[in-house]
């Protein structure tokens, strides 16, 4: 038995607010159990400089908390002068994931910027912000559609994103909230597509280790809550999520720098 | 008339959410207009080193926008590395007009951090601040008279602030929202305790300039607006709203430090 | 009695020495008491970003003091890597009092960055700063004017500030030295034109509060005050002053930007 | 066939250089194909204050790259003033990765500094680092052995890493070289022990989704690599590569702080 | 002949005021043809971490201009947010030099701030900053003297420095002044104590080098210059003077950290 | 008898490897006893923003040292988020002595980037580093002259430099290793050219002075050891170090901007 009651295979209560500010082209407050993020999606007329004259788009993410988002209140990143490496690392994994389900050639040069600004935080910040940003950048481009700035939604799939991990005394669980997480021996984000394919797959041992088997049913776990994610932001979207998956897919084009990985 | 109906002499609707998030001690939801700011104040058990060992306590202002909360999308002042001159300025404002109505002596030891967050702008995102900060800082307090940290609410006074301002078409206004508030040529800040005295005045001509009696009519318009906010603090309260004054007022501390002013 | 031995409506001594320094286009040394400010006016040919193409001209002011211009060193800007709070809203403050009273149309597209460097602090600087600071404007300005890179001296009237103030045992007073001013309970700047207008107007209950029959008496105070500023500034400035108002006004330009206010 | 004529499961040339440089208590030069890494392994006899007077120790790492380790030269970190993201990441990873295969509570209360500085950069540094920095570590932990400083070699198992990746043309290649990443659809690091569990797995789809046959066929060969580079880490390291494991292993500790994940 | 009439051995007029602003321990303005610099002298009751508890006191000099000191207005280093290496090169040359002729043994715990500030540069403000900060120095340790603080004045020597180059058309002269400065194909800041030998002897050529004979002129000629400096300097400090060199020297002291250099 | 055995006018063991690391256009590897530092030369097809549109090249340095080059483990600079005073002195130190036997006419509108890297220090590495950065230099622009991209090889003439110094117990001797370096009363680096001319002189009393007679045996031994350190530059360079001095100087330019010195 779960702390909150769930079974182990069960998500917390989702929900997703549409237009939930006024002044960005997409935006939703998406709610994962107690966790509540704020996803706004900006359109910007330009790509940066690394990317000029290619006739592509280019999608940016940036996470913030509020600074009593937490039990115990964070000193504000403005005020310490500099982005945390954590905040860092969630912004990239945000950005790259949106990216992978978005054809940027048909987006065209234009920039979406994307904030996910976590109000109050139990857990799975990163993923709700995933599930959430992918709603309000297709409400976003739903904008460039009707104004006729783009003739096709440049989506290819649907995007969502869930936590799983293993817990000493419960084994493998779906979606840990902040008290499951703090105690979790393995904790793995996965990011999928709506046909079920991997976008990226985060797992790691905190000061422990996991087997291919444990891997493996976490992998299922994640599945089931994702297909469920997937199926929400379908009903949330109503008729334009009919329109993802419509675009002709542009062949893999290639953006690489010359930076080592 | 002006741009969305009003009276020259007429509040927007104001709104006010108790507990609007979870962890901190106090917060509130404020709504003004199309202006709505998170406001949450938090408790923390010791005082910044200029103030240690006076046995008596402090409250820090931070005030910030989602980078989404205006029509044209802000650079994060975590990305960016500094706080921008605009917002030291609010947050300093803040935090001087709480303190004025806060026997910090009755206080104790301990700092109360109030964070003002943005989540989408209308004009008056500050004096809004304010008004809703005022209020999550009582919550705040009760929690410590609650649990008998503190003997009385150390609160001398209510405290609310609004602007007013001067329009070419429409003369003198109360409560500008972002359409008028960018063609005033005179703004003005207002901020005034329960009892009708002023606690900060801040009139700016913007590339203007403005005459006596001019600044008559605005603070009689400031005057009445005030004290229908303070009316709907009061309302928000409840019960421990007839605590606030309560207190046997300390004699002012001299808390002044060596810099030239 | 005042500390000085002053009356309360009486200035300090005030000196103003033209062209201290011989780099800048225009500078003077303030001598306000105690309080001494080099301020210095550059004429830059071309206006920032968000000015250009406008055809009209914009003024920047900054402001600094040496370390140990007080009684206690203060650790430079430079080395701790960041403007405080109180600098930015004073070289704000300075720029807006500036621009106010100065026909930004008839400039045509150049900058003007005034420098207040306070190399001796008693109390006042901000308001010496923008006292002096109008005068070294006026001097560039006039060696545009002789250059004939302008037609007229675009400056629409003079321009002086002072600060009042309650103290507990005496009431209200006139140019607060550095001791009064930290003994009082409210403190107030005030900046004017030579018509008697007010262009902008800062009052802080200092852990205080103020009613308007005291704010009655300060404006007076300030008023005063204020004349006798624009007095010395015209006899400083010897003929040029005549020009001063000579310009024919503009009409207000609309240069907002899409910020929240 | 590759384009450095490798079978699909093999390994770059991989050799490592004990004792690199003299100051570090551990120290190797790792060289896997064109890539060098130089990992050294301090010993501070502290703990960061987050950690302090819980009897452990605790692992930081530091990456980074000389400005011309890469085809085009990047501007020095020191000289942006900023870590980027991608630092960050890496060197959370190298901590993270180290700590899990470290019983930080036989360390005692001091800290492990590990710096992995790239020279030459030809894909896979982040994974070269790591099992560079894991021989230097035991090294560095030898001396403390010598010393009798501690007792035990507070070491559980062996730890390396390689990436694995798919490449269009070829499918799933163990050790990407740069030329070959730049055009993988995914790339995939993984961390492994010695008796073949997982301490990371980080997969990610370059604009590009994987599936769980991929996935699977990716873990083999990584598998393979790792258990090659663990039979280097034997050899380079002699005989204390005994005492790896040899150490009761205390019970997980919770050091888990307050932050939303 | 030079641009200003001078020989090629004679200083510049200058000027040493005593007691220039009145709240540093000691201060002084120091007028070098048409460069001129405040000087001031701080006592802290302390030392940097890295000095404490070893019974001897500290020196650390700051250097900066005021933006209009020059010909083209500079950006402040508090507005770019961080020192300039030129700056840091001057200020460490400032400390190092003044340190030389202070017994820190005889100082005790305490730190002497020096702040150099050039409100008007024409070459040799940082030769100049020596010179004047000297005197600064000096004014500070007799107000230690008089309060008994201390009990001899801890200064071994004298030290004034000039510059002296090799200008093409004129060959080598003394103290150039900043249209000289610009055009010399040597450029040398020679530091000296009142005994005649160097602590400091900087000699740059730029884009030009330079022989031993000519090395040897030039060194003539800084010695010149520096002894009618230090005539001077002793002429402006009167009676104190004449405690300069009477203290009974420490052993020098080993205050080496571990940085290569 | 020094430390290492050496007489007072003998060099440490001096060696140089060509072509260290595979991406720059030049580098080396220079050993001097115990400090190890990689040098490499970048070219890149621009100037920076002040030497634009004159026909001319420019030559940047920069300079970092390993956090573990040196005895005790020293902070990333990336970390501290800005360089050093120390650092920037050096690395303007570099960029000013290769500048000074190169003719930028000659070079054309490029920059040549100079990183010198310590991995090991043991004293001396700023004259290590010009040393080293001398030929990695000269093998950038002939692989320049390779491509043609440049006509001659726009060297004047070569250029090395060393460290001299006075210790209590031994007198003046020729490249202090880090020992005596930490000892020594006075610190002197030279730099020379081919011909026997200066460079650049910087010498130190460190808490002591030093006499005329003191300074002409240190240029003695300095340029001993400068002799020996080019003809190791020439046999290291082989066939194209006949090129260098083959240049006809064009004349000096004047790129001096107008910051008071």
């Amino acid at each position: 038995m779960r702390t909150d009651g769930r079974s182990k295979d069960e998500l917390r209560r989702v929900h997703i607010e549409k237009d939930y500010i006024k002044h960005p082209e997409g935006s939703v407050l998406i709610t994962v159990g107690d966790t509540k993020v704020i996803c706004s999606a900006s359109i910007e007329e330009r790509v940066p400089p690394f990317m000029r004259n290619q006739g592509k788009g280019w999608i940016t993410a940036e996470y913030a908390m509020l600074p009593r988002a937490t039990e115990q209140r964070n000193i504000r990143e403005s005020s310490k002068g500099k982005v945390s490496g954590r905040t860092m690392e969630i912004q990239r994994l945000i950005g790259r994931a949106l990216r992978s389900v978005v054809d940027l050639d048909k987006l065209g040069e234009r920039t979406l910027w994307v904030d996910c600004d976590v109000i109050q935080a139990d857990g799975g910040t990163r993923t709700a912000s995933i599930t959430g940003a992918f709603v309000a950048m297709v409400l976003a481009f739903e904008k460039l559609l009707e104004k006729k700035t783009i003739k096709t939604l440049p989506i290819k799939d649907f995007l969502a994103a869930t936590s799983v991990g293993v817990i000493d005394s419960q084994g493998e669980v779906l979606d840990l909230c902040y008290e499951e997480d703090s105690k979790a021996d393995v904790d793995m984000n996965v990011i999928m597509t709506g046909n079920g394919e991997f976008v990226e797959l985060q797992g790691t041992g905190e000061e422990a280790t996991f087997s291919v088997t444990q891997l493996n049913k976490l992998l299922e776990l994640a599945d089931k809550g994702i297909r469920e994610l997937i199926d929400l932001q379908k009903e949330v979207l109503g008729e334009v999520a009919d329109l993802v998956g419509n675009v002709e897919v542009s062949s893999k084009s290639d953006n690489n720098s010359g930076a080592g990985k």
